[in-house]
């Protein structure tokens, strides 16, 4: 066997991705597998008792948003009783920052990847505060989604179509050339994205008016592209899962309990252990006493060379997460120890053009001791709340040893 | 007399101005002393006999657009006679990228400085390639001209009014995170304005269509504020002109012939020699020897602390305008040592936010032997053709010296 080999496969597939956003779609008409009774979540499989609060919060609100119940107590009721199944957006070609809660009738992002036919997904952004990915699901944040689904969402579907597609590979690209990670800092992504989107809004929109609210929507939203370059990141990950004898990490989320991977040449199988609450920057008033552990899907952009793993080209994100920007260097300098290439496409103008530590390699992992570098939000850890702070987090070193093990054990070495 | 408390005043107000883009107007209506008959062009002084061939060729356009002539013989004949006069942009409180024609019935933006009580004046971008400022006049100039007057410019004013003012000293703060210098690459500073007027553009134009046509050339436009930025920094300059026994810079400037200073200290009067040839990467087909002198009024960023002096905020553009990274970096940390303060707004993330260089002083530009360095697009030197390349150029040593002397002359050293 040769698991060098295996890994090159893995991560050549991994960076010659393409990923274009090509449209939009109810969740439940575009998400394989997707059902009336499902709502799909961010990390390893969980359940009600022992999901954290922010995750029961965004449970609760997107079954209020499906009409499907009136309260936490009720949306408890309808998840413990069976009547509502849960399921990793992982296992769905999906992901969802923090709570990452998909329901059947959000309209969600369609990536492609046409290099090797497969496609990712993921819901819209709701800007930042106190919003369902973060647990909070009152009435102000049930009229956005409502706005978002009824006004934006046709909108920005049409737009896309018209469009022809935005290729969000190229637009991480050049963003990582503006001072972007992709991750916590998606400011010069997301106008890219509203540049490449505005005539198009413009010309789809059955209004001025309407055409104006929406493109201040997106331009005040400086996360307003992550969700597409997750879903992008998404369909960059899953081309390079499934390569036998390949350690390379093709998962990595959390769902605010437990952190999971997964691993390309481990098929469906997570690792797991539990979440660690993350270091950083609080907002005014809050602090670690009231941080959720770590949550959400939005590790796969460190899965996929990007966030974490591309700090150097970001370094005014320190003012964000905490650190000097020389820290934002050494953590990629980091990266490199720790991955199996260097992107082709996501480069870093300050380390001369060099491609990002790309395709995290299990093994290296372990020899080294170092874990993976990850850019996050916090959430409070009450349901209702909202985001609190941004920081920094690793995942617990034990999932990479177990899945090693299980490595050694499935290839008999 | 006390230079250095001089300096130190005359940086002050350069750093404390403020640049808020308010308003767009006829250049005839709201530039001071403009009249039917004048031009204004970049640089210092200069008369027809001595115009380059660029000059030569933006005066020719612009007096077809005024429909003053019909051809370069006419407008040679108009300018000769006397019957079109020619000025330094400078000299009406404007400034323009490359030729800077601009002619008594164009638009300009409108740029305030609160803080001092100063306004400043430019034209609108154009766009790349063969335009009216690299000294383009066909009718293809001629009708994206008149487009950018009839369509462009009145839903623009509205839109700029309806924002409340666009705070541009902000967003070149936030674009130098973003890996722009505000000179050659305005990539990130364009999409943010994009940003900024986006919604106002929807809600004053009067169609969908005339709204998605200028969302679409403004996108498309990674100069589209340039001009506002250049207005900014020309606002941000008066404000530090005329302290006596101040030796900072206040103006650098060139016509295409000639390369121009003028300082704080001494009034009105020009220090000129013969603009240099940059060098720098080249279009396809073009080199050295199409190449024109250095032109244009946009090293009003230089001046004012940013384009050359904040290089090391955008190693990316070295792909643009030639060299590495390190060479960008390099840049700006020789630039400290001929300035006199650095910037309290203009911050570079991975010199851990240090202040860009700011304020030319000419007594440490003699002393170290090193001239302000500055970033530029190249013309062609024959009139009608336009840009070919991008690079790097610095002024002739000698008006520095010639400054020093006067100055020395003048406050009796």
């Amino acid at each position: 066997m040769d698991i060098n080999k295996a890994n090159v496969t893995a991560a050549q597939r991994m960076i010659e991705a393409r990923a274009t956003l090509i449209g939009m779609g109810k969740a439940i008409e575009v998400i394989p597998d997707m059902h009336e009774n499902l709502l799909l979540h961010a990390g390893p499989p969980i359940d009600w008792d022992r999901a954290s609060g922010p995750l029961r919060g965004a449970i609760t609100g997107a079954l209020i948003f499906e009409g499907r119940a009136k309260s936490e107590a009720e949306a408890e009721k309808l998840v413990k009783g069976g009547q509502i199944e849960l399921a990793p957006c992982h296992h769905h070609s999906t992901v969802g920052p923090m709570a990452g809660v998909t329901s059947p009738s959000m309209s969600v992002y369609i990536v492609e990847n046409s290099e090797h036919g497969n496609r990712a997904f993921s819901n819209m952004n709701e800007g930042y505060g106190k919003v369902l990915r973060y647990g909070a699901y009152d009435d102000d944040v049930q009229q956005r989604l409502r706005w978002m689904e009824e006004v934006m969402a046709p909108v920005l579907a049409k737009a896309i179509e018209a469009s022809g597609g935005i290729d969000i590979k190229a637009l991480l690209a050049e963003a990582l050339h503006m001072g972007d990670e992709g991750h916590n800092r998606n400011k010069a992504g997301s106008i890219l994205y509203l540049k490449a989107l505005a005539p198009y809004i413009a010309r789809v929109s059955d209004s001025l008016e309407t055409a104006e609210e929406i493109l201040r929507r997106i331009g005040d939203n400086a996360l307003a592209v992550l969700n597409p370059v997750m879903a992008a990141c998404k369909a960059m990950a899953d081309a390079a899962h499934d390569i036998p004898e390949s350690t390379l990490v093709t998962t990595m989320a959390r769902n605010g309990t437990d952190f999971g991977i997964r691993v390309s040449g481990l098929g469906k199988r997570w690792f797991t252990a539990p979440a660690q609450i993350p270091r950083g920057l609080y907002f005014s008033g809050f602090g670690d006493e009231h941080a959720n552990a770590d949550i959400g899907d939005s590790t796969i952009t460190e899965t996929a060379g990007i966030g974490g793993f591309a700090m150097a080209a970001a370094p005014a994100i320190v003012t964000f997460i905490s650190g000097t920007p020389k820290d934002a260097v050494n953590a990629t300098l980091e990266m490199y120890e720790i991955t199996a290439a260097e992107h082709v496409a996501f480069t870093i103008p300050q380390f001369d053009f060099r491609g990002t530590p790309t395709g995290i390699d299990l093994r290296k992992v372990v020899e080294t001791g170092l874990t993976p570098r990850v850019n996050t939000g916090i959430a409070h850890k009450e349901p209702g709340i909202g985001q609190i702070g941004a920081g920094l987090v690793r995942p617990p070193m034990e999932i990479f040893e177990e899945a090693l093990r299980a490595f050694a054990q499935k290839y008999n070495i």
